[in-house]
């Protein structure tokens, strides 16, 4: 397999699309689309594919003990998701900074400790190149959704073991798949941070 | 927040584009970009919320003891990433039918149990309406890539708890995020199927 060039087909203030020409293995020319982060091209084509677009936080509440998660109106799915405090890199903003700025402004909560991140993993390689870092945090603080942008509506949820193997049964609700691994993860064995 | 209108921006075999248009939290119309597996309109217009895309598998290889990865090369990263073996659901198709489908295609391999199914799950909801069953799975044989097609190339490999913590550590490859929040979970307390 061996890619050979890149169009851009479409571009907007968060999503951009491309189609790459590759030879595939029998040694024909062939063609695929993938929605991108990037604006500049592609990650394979400009050499990101070790950068973040954006932060996915896993926050453990210091005196609480439990996690949190957020219910979110989500544009993509028309209504209400479940889902971790997340959100772009601002350009030249660090992967700690991120997860800190993000989690206040989503939630009000405020990080005390950083536990552990992932390397730059990819949410979907099958449609897109959007790559995220895993976020295991600390927190302390009382929500509040006074930093929610105009777009933004989010409320927040601690979440002990029950609560979690409750919501990754409930077929009824929208939730997002890191968070529900995480969920099930944690209803099973507790908190690994 | 609510939903007014959709536009179709662009279509090929494996993914649409969509501009839904929404009413926001102030009262003023704004707009919302998203990439879609769905050629009849994003799932939140055509009521299809609750149905899967795909199905991302979990394989536990029942002699082995071991969890089944793989390393496939994937167009939208130029490169090959490690993921679990997964696939779209064929029109018509069942979740368990896909799942014994792609992991023999992918891999050579044979489900022997379903372990359990999570709900409908999303998988980058900012930017996409695409969404999977996670599947559970025991298996059993010899892996092979005779099944693959001509854009597929794909190696199995089987992993115990110590790799996993390498795989999950190590900053040099390219991953797949539910591989690696299944794989992290797996280095720190075994597998839960």
């Amino acid at each position: 397999m061996k890619l050979s060039d890149c169009t851009s087909l479409f571009k907007d203030g968060h999503l951009s699309l491309y189609r790459l020409r590759y030879i595939n293995r029998e040694g024909n020319q062939s063609a695929w689309t993938l929605a991108s982060r990037e604006k500049a091209g592609p990650k394979c084509m400009t050499g990101q594919l070790g950068s973040a677009d954006a932060v996915v936080i896993v926050p453990y509440h210091r005196e609480r003990r439990q996690l949190i998660i957020i219910r979110e109106f989500r544009v993509a799915l028309g209504g209400f998701q479940y889902g971790f405090p997340a959100g772009l890199i601002d350009p030249g903003e660090s992967v700690e900074t991120a997860v800190c700025r993000e989690l206040f402004e989503e939630t009000g909560l405020t990080v005390v400790r950083h536990l552990r991140h992932s390397p730059v993993v990819f949410t979907s390689s099958g449609i897109t190149d959007e790559s995220v870092v895993m976020a295991y945090v600390m927190c302390t603080g009382d929500p509040s959704d006074s930093g929610n942008s105009a777009s933004e509506q989010i409320e927040t949820h601690f979440v002990g073991p029950a609560e979690a193997e409750r919501l990754c049964r409930d077929h009824t609700i929208l939730m997002d798949v890191k968070t529900w691994l995480v969920l099930s993860g944690f209803a099973a064995g507790g908190f690994v941070g």
